[in-house]
């Protein structure tokens, strides 16, 4: 009954966001109100009794890819497509993974003892008695047993290493203990065993998402004593997907790389653990107090060690070849049936994922509801989407990159867009990243969403929690007070499927949730009762997130012309590059201070130019557009649109990153020493990183010759009134 | 035998250091050479070994201002004064203070439990069974019970008190809960009773000082979880001193306000606890979860309150006129025997004061005997050298303020710096706080200082210090990203008593001290075990504190022309109204994005202008100075001298800060809610926070006037080249 009266609400507050609305971008005036009607179906669909409904069935058992229980969910996905009307298939992938065999970890010094791998069963969550859930373990963690002294690295980053390396303090045949956060988790246990170290224990700290960021589970949101935050240890950054097939697609009959030829998995064992298990270590250790930031929240002075503290792990994996399992559905466009609209989320999980991923699954299947109902009433898209459910992306964006790597030809040529949702909801805050081309159709989309428990839109809420953080935290030039907000996405590292879409192929990617307070990650408290209790009480986000999905697919594949736009791309360019410059300034006057002449005097003049360069283009095609738009000139919205597609393939290069060669993208990457952190300009960062000259100039002249590129096919695609 | 050879390497290095070094500013070169010979007998005399006897003598019992201990103290330090050589004086004043009769703070919700008001007895250190010890309570703190529900207020700042409201969580009637920190602890209580609390806890937080900052006492340097922050809660920023006398000395005879007059002093009882007996209350406390930064280093997370948590407190105070005893000892000038140079540290302590103040007073003793070997050896300052032994200072800096008050005509007429010494020595950062003034012979003299452990000068490593955060911090205006490094002192506040001398008599003041890790301030482990093992072992820091403190007053004292420097003196103060500047442009960017139109628009412009005036006017005046001394023109030296003095009052108004008449600097004061941290512009800040347009352009107006006004009197002191 509660849900039905929230529903109404939401009806009316929907009808009445609408009434205000403008035309959605790119949409002829034609078939604007037969587009708004549509809408309002697809928007009226999602409801909070379904998205209950596909979470608690998704979530009845764990389900990691490569297991029985995940082939079932697929299946389970599978049949929701095809009675919500859509075209549905599934494609198998047969891809390299692990599953623990046998985990073990012992404290043998300072006294002999057990340190537990699974979490505490609470009485109140019948979940956390699961029998199906694997104990810790990390995914693309070595088989081996390690035993020695425990040297404790804060959050192993490569700093952390070096810090180490200050004081003197060795890891070599040592273990390292390290706590979550910062980098990906995989480029810790890399750093480790670059320095010589025989194994890591990776552990969350109460300071990060314990209970110093709040209640702890079962009464609070936040990581329990006993939760264990599993994972991937893949070398994200420097490729993701089926470490067997590097860069091609892992078909039948694929050529395989054996486990001791990857590059991008570690040789030595890892083991995630509890805060609970880690005091037992953490007090003993010995050594060095830490520097002051490596303190974390466990209630005692941290000590680097060595010494105090030792242990032994063993850890056996079941490794090989498993079957993985991409679910598709359909909706045909119309007039450009070839060009795609993909709508990703990925469907397996570290436990049973309520959250992480499937929040993000009940809330996809909820717009492929929606959108099924605006085609039921008689809508028809231009452009087809493509709702695709992947497998495998916690061992390393695995569904996704294998499919992006099967079909790169046609997506090259025919992505619009890709939309990414990952975990939908862990509280009421929304947040997107994506390319700056897709920000105007995103905040139009946002726009009419209906806020469920504050009132007013997600937009109005979202652009004023952005203008407040912009007041708060932006840097203030004394020359130039008077500086004024303006409204960009995030931007994307990597992490999430969206990485072969735009890292890879170019493609133009967003990727959204709505946030709040969230400490089960990964753990086996990540399931239905923790959604129920803190995530999304009554359920009203994964509808809320359903209906910006569905009408942001809906728009992008509807609109006469694209609704890509290139106003604002220069700018959003720009205050990234001055977040870089800003760094190096910072550097150069930290080297002056030390009298170190190795460090890079970068010069930025030649790319801020390219920049304004694309500022021109970009604001003479917008202009242009509008005219073909109001106009309602199909011949000419068919030519740009054509062109379109390329537009940002131009950011691409050949031969790729330094290091990395599968990410091909100039301005969009993940950082290399920080997995999920964006590098924007990513070869300018690791020129600055490194202080290399010769990187620098190369990165520029690239990065120039990509943006220049970008400019010409910009004028060419819309020539501006002047011409 | 140990520091016989410490001493031997000092003075090696010091001779080594003294060949290298430039004249002393301000010294014609005739009298150069005899100078620095006289330097070198008063380099040459402090020691470790002395320094650790007189700290083991002024530490062997606590002495609270107003005990019998503390007039043994002071009698002691007359004694020793008098054994250099110096002629010496006691100076009593009968003032208001009190001492604890009996308190009792007892938990009543959920447990009845009587919490602990004393420190743990640690066998391996015997002070912390010293029987003449208080328990835990407020200097200044009111008689008085209470009872009732507590809140937890954070560090109990204004700020935090609208935090509460805005969570609509009302301290009327309660017992406010708020952790050390941030601001003077006395302007916590204020702001509690004003919003209508009954009682007021203040704990130290494992996070500020205790276990999350290092290891605890007796194991390392930081806060036990027994241990107690005594400290006075008066009204510091408002008014400092006997706040029986406002504004006028506490002669015999003088009238006397009663406690229920005094506008200083809280009307409802506090007490100080510990963390351990602060954990009791906190883990019960029910309510909502905290906002994020009030989150503390306690291993759970914390609530505001109210409910789950109730006290009883209990507070008796013997309180009244006591006596307060300042010591004296003096080095009468040669040739302008009226003017002084007045070297000032405090002598009184909660506990036995190792650090505070001790340390100070034992560095102070050592500068006193090698100032005085250095008057044995032939040298004899022009101007008089007063070295003073302030008495509670704890409560409010009171013996140096009573005396300021009492002394203020010829201090206005007559003195010529004042040197601030109070906890000497935490451990090896040298730090100098000051007006820019001095930051010539500042640097110069601590240039001259050898670095006892690490080799090289205490000046070269401090300069290295500031340059390095400056390196790491300092704003970056991508305009000008070439600007440069400047050497500033930092900026005085208050807590300490150069306070009457800056603050309400315009005198050019420092304030200086070696710093470490330090985390029993104010408890009964701030004892001589703890500097021996911690703070100073080997007590090189305090034969070191005493040379650069004997060094600068051998140049202040002896120069032709007084070393005070304007060339950096506008630079300075413009980086101090530059971090003004970026507050107003961060809070106006907050204002627009909340449509906040009562917020203030400053127009920096015209003081922006004064401080131009001011930097061409220091620049001319420190260029025609180095005329003066290098022509050795002893008239023009004179004519000088007696300008200076006056330079710097020019900064004075007769009618003092709003709110707070008795502060009448125009440029330095401590923050009217801060206590300590210093408010630069004070009437400017004020109207920043309080967005009082009128404020602001009074304010404005009387910082020009001053500015221009000391920019009138530099030229007229030593008119430049061209006139």
């Amino acid at each position: 009954m509660r849900e039905a009266l929230i529903s109404i609400l939401i009806l009316t507050l929907a009808a009445s966001a609408l009434a205000e609305q403008p035309s959605p971008t790119g949409f002829f005036e034609a078939s604007v109100a037969g587009q708004l009607g549509a809408e309002e179906v697809m928007l009226a669909t999602p409801t909070p009794e379904k998205a209950r409904r596909w979470l608690a069935h998704l979530t009845e058992e764990a389900h990691v890819a490569g297991t029985e229980q995940e082939r079932l969910v697929a299946e389970y996905v599978r049949d929701r497509l095809e009675e919500f009307g859509l075209e549905a298939e599934i494609v198998r992938y047969e891809v390299f993974l692990n599953h623990p065999e046998e985990v073990s970890l012992r404290l043998i010094e300072p006294i002999e003892e057990e340190l537990s791998l699974m979490e505490d069963f609470l009485e109140v969550d019948k979940d956390s008695a699961a029998q199906g859930v694997f104990p810790a373990f990390h995914g693309y963690g070595a088989s081996g047993s390690a035993s020695g002294q425990i040297v404790y690295a804060n959050y192993g980053t490569p700093a952390d290493f070096e810090q180490l390396a200050k004081m003197d303090i060795s890891v070599e045949g040592r273990i390292v203990l390290a706590r979550y956060g910062q980098v990906f988790r995989g480029l810790k246990v890399r750093e480790a065993e670059k320095r010589g170290a025989v194994g890591v224990i990776l552990y969350s700290d109460p300071e990060d998402d314990g209970y110093m960021q709040g209640d702890v589970y079962p009464d609070g949101p936040m990581r329990h004593p006993s939760a264990i935050q599993r994972g991937s240890v893949q070398y994200l950054s420097v490729q993701p997907g089926d470490p067997s097939t590097p860069g091609y697609p892992s078909r039948d009959g694929a050529t395989r790389l054996s486990r001791s030829e990857m590059k991008t998995v570690p040789r030595i064992p890892s083991l995630p653990i509890s805060y609970r298990e880690a005091e037992k270590i953490l007090r003993a250790l010995g050594g060095e107090r830490v520097p002051d930031e490596w303190q974390g929240g466990l209630p005692f002075s941290y000590h680097v060690g060595p010494g105090g503290a030792a242990v032994e792990m063993s850890v056996a994996m079941d490794e090989g070849l498993k079957p993985i399992f991409n679910v598709f559905g359909y909706i045909r466009g119309a007039s450009e049936p070839e060009r795609t609209v993909i709508l990703g989320n990925h469907r397996d999980a570290w436990t049973h994922g309520a959250v992480d991923p499937n929040s993000g699954t009940s809330a996809w299947l909820e717009a492929a509801r929606a959108l099924a109902a605006a085609v039921e009433s008689g809508w028809q898209p231009a452009r087809t989407i493509v709702f695709a459910s992947w497998d495998a992306e916690e061992y390393g964006l695995v569904g996704s990159v294998e499919w992006g790597e099967d079909r790169a030809e046609e997506l090259s040529a025919n992505a619009v867009a890709y939309l990414n949702l990952d975990s939908a909801v862990t509280g009421p805050r929304f947040g997107v990243g994506g390319t700056p081309s897709l920000r105007d159709v995103v905040r139009e989309s946002i726009a009419r969403v209906p806020e469920p428990n504050k009132g007013g839109t997600v937009g109005e809420q979202w652009e004023q929690r952005l203008r407040s953080e912009w007041a708060k935290r932006a840097p203030i030039d004394l020359d130039s007070p008077d500086d004024e907000f303006e409204l960009h996405l995030g931007q994307l590292g990597s992490g999430s499927d969206y990485t072969v879409f735009l890292d890879h192929l170019g493609i133009p990617s967003i990727s959204f949730g709505f946030g709040g307070k969230y400490g089960v990650y990964h753990s086996i408290y990540d399931n239905f009762r923790w959604m129920e209790r803190y995530g999304d009480p009554g359920f009203v986000y994964h509808p809320t997130a359903a209906r910006f999905y569905g009408l942001i697919a809906m728009r992008i594949a509807a609109a006469e012309v694209l609704p890509l736009r290139y106003g604002s791309y220069a700018r959003a360019l720009r205050e990234q590059l001055d977040d870089l410059r800003r760094d190096v300034v910072r550097k150069r006057r930290q080297a002056e201070d030390l009298q170190d002449e190795s460090v890079l005097n970068a010069d930025f003049g030649a790319l801020l130019g390219a920049l304004d360069q694309l500022e021109r283009a970009g604001g003479g095609f917008d202009q242009a557009v509008e005219g073909i738009v109001a106009r309602a000139d199909s011949a000419a919205a068919a030519a740009v649109n054509e062109a379109l597609i390329q537009v940002e393939r131009a950011l691409l290069v050949e031969d790729g990153l330094p290091d990395r060669p599968w990410f091909r993208n100039v301005v969009y990457a993940p950082g290399l020493t920080t997995g999920y952190a964006p590098w924007p300009f990513p070869e300018l960062r690791q020129a600055v990183e490194d202080d290399d000259a010769a990187l620098f100039d190369r990165g520029a002249a690239r990065a120039i010759a990509a943006l220049t590129e970008m400019s010409r096919r910009l004028e060419r695609a819309a020539p501006g009134p002047a011409n």
